[in-house]
């Protein structure tokens, strides 16, 4: 591994992270093609919806150039006849002689596989490259691939005191514009927006991405067990344009789940916890299975705090602004009923920086 | 105002703010004498107690180098006789040159009255250089002789969502041991430390400066309307040795009273709110009319909420742990009745940033 190896690799990682969000089911990876003297001469990244991958894209870049070139990957290349051909074989083809990549496709159809075929043609073939920073970018993909769900992300825009909003339910607005437009872009690097259905009662908010040019917009998910929203909700109104998923229980009535659908939303029914409330592991594994990879959850209080409960909390962004609601405002977690303080979870540091007039952090599930 | 001038002045602001928390009821001021050869002859800073001012232990250290120097001062020289000659005349004594200072002093027995002497002497006079940062490093002093009460600094140590600790009352420890050590040193830099008597009954606080090494500690005041702390707590064990000041309304029992003073701690009678509270502003007017100039008050819930009620929270300085407790752990902010969004008091960001596995932010009351 050469410091040009890094460098170039930090490159498709880069371009890997702009399709986070919209590769799903797929991985978002990047791929970079370097002449033997150094000259960058094709670049790919996973295409929206996950096909084509970025290798093929980078290869027609480069062309005739590929021969004898290092290709960068972010992931393994695959190794699986889909509806296309391998990239491993690809690359065979293109004719390049060596390929560095950051990580193994955790894909039981990949699983070392791809790496097989480059060696077996023999290319050389240099892995785990900026393994740490690839595993970042790829989670989501990890998570549905190793743990049957997408990777959740908690958002809470609360003040100092942790309220989200007044005890009468004024919450327009406790973070400032920079704050709310920093939560569009997260929102589209995501594959979905959830909210429980106690928010979206509330709000009835859009969960869309704005104000940030066109782009693919993130499914949209209420967690409603007994399918309480009424369909006229602008969710509901908007279904037929942006994908409106929704999760409930046995416990939601024919009428409703006939509604939603006629208005173009997408049901999954699973199982209840002994309350009647969306079994939240439940929830993420049908989630996953339809092959949402990462999960933007804004709240509310209650869903945060089934999630939370359930440990499955990956990722927390919190913003804070410096304003007091005091005690008697709404919490932007519900109870816990942890015994003793040692059994709070706990979520390390990644970063933390100013936004306007407010702080973001971010907090990574401690392990 | 030349870049020497802001070197030295800069000088002259880092002496003065080693004496924060310890010069009350005077403030802490630096003073630097610097030759015509820019020589840094003389250095001062407030000594503990607030006695002897900076000007004259610098000018004793310059002795005859003070003869044509160039006087830098955070706070214009004293006018007034005290219990020794004001520090303008000291001064023109000295013979030195020119006086560079940051700021008039408020207190009516000053206000322009050093520079007066000064100029009258044929000194030549600077005002105003660092104006900014000897404001910050002299708000409390401003407040007390201004406002006639202390500045007031909260500080809380709470989860990502805003609890201080478990329904069952644990906190130890929600922050890490880097946050705990930065909480002795903000002690030590504030001229007394107080908490609300529920606090104080639940945690039998010894609200001391621990690990710093020898330092002067600051009074430490609980708020205790019906003085319902027990003598024999560790505040009332420890009041010969360190200062314990408690401050309370008429309906505090004879006896209780008798006991605390009989303990060593001094007692402060205030006005009643009409729920029978220590009316916050009256606990702070008498606090500042015996002198405190910095508060650094650490909860708990109630005393926070009833100094933010009456917008008696200057600044506020926010522990953050990546942990979650949930709705039903205890808050760290008491109700504030808030009918509308738009009355939260709001804090403008002083800094943000990461401290051991938590987060400090501080904040300045936005007006």
């Amino acid at each position: 591994m050469s410091p040009a190896d890094l460098c170039h690799m930090r490159h498709a990682l880069t371009l890997a992270r702009r399709g986070l969000g919209r590769t799903w089911p797929n991985p978002a990876v990047g791929c970079v093609i370097v002449a033997p003297d150094g000259r960058v001469v094709g670049r790919g990244v996973t295409a929206p919806g996950g096909r084509p991958h970025a290798e093929p894209q980078a290869l027609a870049q480069a062309g005739a150039a590929a021969r004898g070139a290092t290709a960068y990957v972010t992931l393994e290349p695959c190794a699986h006849h889909g509806r296309t051909p391998p990239c491993a074989e690809a690359l065979v083809a293109a004719g390049v002689a060596r390929v560095v990549t950051a990580l193994t496709d955790p894909d039981p159809r990949v699983a070392g596989g791809g790496h097989a075929i480059l060696r077996a043609a023999g290319i050389e073939v240099t892995e785990g490259v900026l393994a740490m920073p690839a595993a970042r970018v790829n989670a989501g993909f990890f998570s549905r691939v190793t743990r049957g769900r997408p990777l959740v992300t908690l958002k809470i825009a609360a003040t100092l005191d942790g309220r989200i909003a007044t005890a009468s339910g004024e919450s327009r607005w406790i973070t400032g514009a920079e704050a709310r437009r920093r939560v569009h872009a997260m929102r589209a690097s995501h594959d979905a927006v959830m909210v429980g259905a106690g928010t979206a009662l509330a709000d009835d908010p859009m969960l869309d991405v704005r104000d940030m040019g066109a782009m693919p917009q993130p499914v949209r998910i209420v967690v409603d067990s007994r399918l309480r929203l009424p369909v006229d909700c602008r969710l509901g109104r908007s279904a037929g344009a942006q994908p409106v998923w929704l999760v409930h229980t046995a416990a939601a009535p024919a009428p409703a789940r006939d509604a939603w659908r006629a208005a173009g939303a997408e049901l999954f029914e699973v199982a209840a916890t002994p309350e009647g409330r969306v079994d939240p592991l439940a929830a993420l594994s049908a989630l996953g299975a339809r092959g949402l990879t990462r999960v933007f959850c804004e709240g509310g209080a209650a869903l945060a705090a089934a999630l939370s409960t359930a440990d499955l909390i990956d990722e927390i962004v919190w913003f804070t602004a410096g304003a007091l609601i005091g005690g008697d405002g709404r919490a932007g977690m519900g109870a816990l009923g942890l015994g003793r303080l040692e059994l709070a979870p706990r979520f390390r540091l990644e970063s933390v920086e100013p936004v306007g007039p407010d702080i973001v952090h971010f907090w990574r599930r401690a392990t």
